[in-house]
């Protein structure tokens, strides 16, 4: 037990002082940028930190600063292919702004409330909500706590809480139009989780750019998101009497399972048999084997916007809540037989 | 500038002490696990803290349990389809262990030391690094400061140093020997960047197991761990006066870009014409369209030992450092000929 205690005890500002015979206000100005200090004492109090191990805590030393630099980002398993590339980025960007991601982590369809407030027992600046759902009251309660909430891909309407969410909506009516133009007639859809807003808000999106032209659905599935999921509807759906000549998939990793459905076990050629469109544009979409027609979900913009309104209400909590919304591109590729532009 | 101070001040328990009328010490011992304190003086702390939207400081806390649960996690791009799926595991057990992830990002073959060591600012208990390359010079700084690391996927030799890998050159050898026992004549590599250490013995074992047959490669190209790198340099080895009749790549993401290479760009059937085995067993290998032969790296085994490692370390510091080595499976399935088991 002593070994480790002796491992264990943190070298503090004091001991540094007293090594190098300063007082602990040089040793707290040579680590303050911009601070005055002669160049001896500052020699003096770095070779007594490197002696004795010191590491400067950033948690200490928020406490004049007032800024910890601490972001809590809310992340699930990272399971879908969109995901990862979006938190590779997002967190890549923190860092460049001298932040840091503290981790909560959430099953995808989890309330985020509890595993988030827990996190707050650290002196996070701010949070980013990427997973979950997330309920007007814990959203409350982050307010009243000093603690701006920004959302991604998911709002909510609450004082303090800002969002950047994908016009899944406006997505999903030119998925429907692309088709209807290229005259197909028995357009089907497979849905995510009917808790997860993406998928509301596509799957109105789609059935509202069917009703532009006097259509409605010819079949419809849910799956979850997962590429398996969208194997075995898109089996059910291709296996009927009366199959659909395309299906809009609510994300790309469906759409891929409903690529492979068709092909490697129906016996479809796709496009020629069936189009089929995914959502979001992940980087495998434009994998020759794949070659997926898609809406583009852009994961720059998006980090750009969520970093950007989280700044802005560090510096200004009390200003209104907003819902910036990033608008998708269709980005045409092979899997789906389309009106020439 | 008046409004954000006093939107962002902190509520310590000095001010909930005063606003229940109780010493700071009973605000303590409210939230201290176990402690003694009266259901009415409890009672009386509750209420204010929660007037006052008082947070816990975990950190506060720490200086009197001497932990802090908070572990560094060094992480790449996550844009290999291993890294994620690891990653999403060992993020969500850490917090089933109540521990805390605080991210570090490092670009996939950087020097781990800067931001590692920038890290260690804040009060880590211990680090995982599963990206970057690690000096032994920043190992020792890490042991200096009595912060326990435990290396993912790579080793080195430095005292309280611990690390999981792969038995990386085991699962290659068993590659080559498969293949060499369906009799394949023509046994091409695609390696991935030299510099990574699975690389560098993924390399080594697939050689060593042709030479136990009086065989050598019949012919090699190295990418970068990327699908289109696979692509591409498959297309270079398929288009040969002499093609290899099969193709082992150091990762299934070169494995899928080499299989898609062979089928949609050069028109080879796998594996009637190539044989393509892998290495990881990402989910996707068990794709239909990619029905992957591949080794089994085993994610979950991976992390249990990382933490069983790291937990074993922050309890014992000064144990000599341990090496495991997690044992590769081969997973039959539909991208190699290979003799009947």
């Amino acid at each position: 037990m002593l070994e480790r205690r002796r491992a264990r005890r943190r070298v503090t500002s004091e001991d540094v002082a007293s090594q190098a015979g300063v007082s602990r206000s040089a040793v707290s100005r040579t680590f303050t940028p911009g601070a005055s200090v002669s160049q001896e004492t500052r020699d003096r109090v770095l070779r007594a930190a490197k002696e004795l191990g010191y590491r400067r805590n950033a948690l200490a030393r928020s406490l004049t600063t007032n800024s910890t630099d601490l972001i809590a980002v809310v992340m699930g398993y990272l399971s879908s292919q969109y995901e990862p590339y979006f938190f590779g980025r997002l967190t890549a960007r923190l860092q460049r702004m001298h932040k840091r991601a503290l981790l909560v982590h959430v099953d995808d369809s989890d309330e985020v409330g509890v595993p988030l407030l827990e996190a707050l027992s650290y002196p996070v600046e701010g949070a980013i909500v990427a997973a979950g759902s997330i309920s007007p009251e814990t959203a409350e309660e982050c307010m009243r706590l000093g603690i701006p909430l920004v959302l991604s891909g998911r709002a909510i309407e609450a004082d303090g809480v800002d969002a950047v969410c994908c016009d899944n909506f406006r997505g999903a009516q030119l998925a429907a139009e692309a088709l209807v133009n290229a005259k197909h007639k028995r357009i089907a859809y497979i849905g995510g989780k009917a808790t997860i807003q993406a998928e509301v808000e596509r799957s109105a999106g789609v059935r509202d750019g069917l009703a532009a032209h006097g259509l409605s659905l010819f079949a419809e599935e849910r799956g979850d998101f997962s590429f398996e999921s969208g194997y075995r509807t898109a089996l059910t759906l291709l296996r009927a009497d009366q199959p659909p000549d395309a299906i809009f998939c609510c994300n790309d990793a469906m759409a891929m399972g409903a690529m492979d459905a068709a092909r490697h076990t129906v016996g479809l050629a796709v496009p020629d048999d069936v189009s089929i469109i995914g959502f979001d544009d992940i980087p495998m979409a434009a994998w020759p084997g794949f070659n997926l027609t898609t809406l583009r979900n852009p994961v720059d913009e998006a980090v750009d916007n969520i970093l950007d309104l989280l700044q802005r209400r560090i510096e200004r909590p009390n200003l209104p809540p907003v819902i910036r919304r990033i608008r998708p591109v269709m980005v045409r590729r092979g899997s789906a037989k389309l009106a020439q532009l």
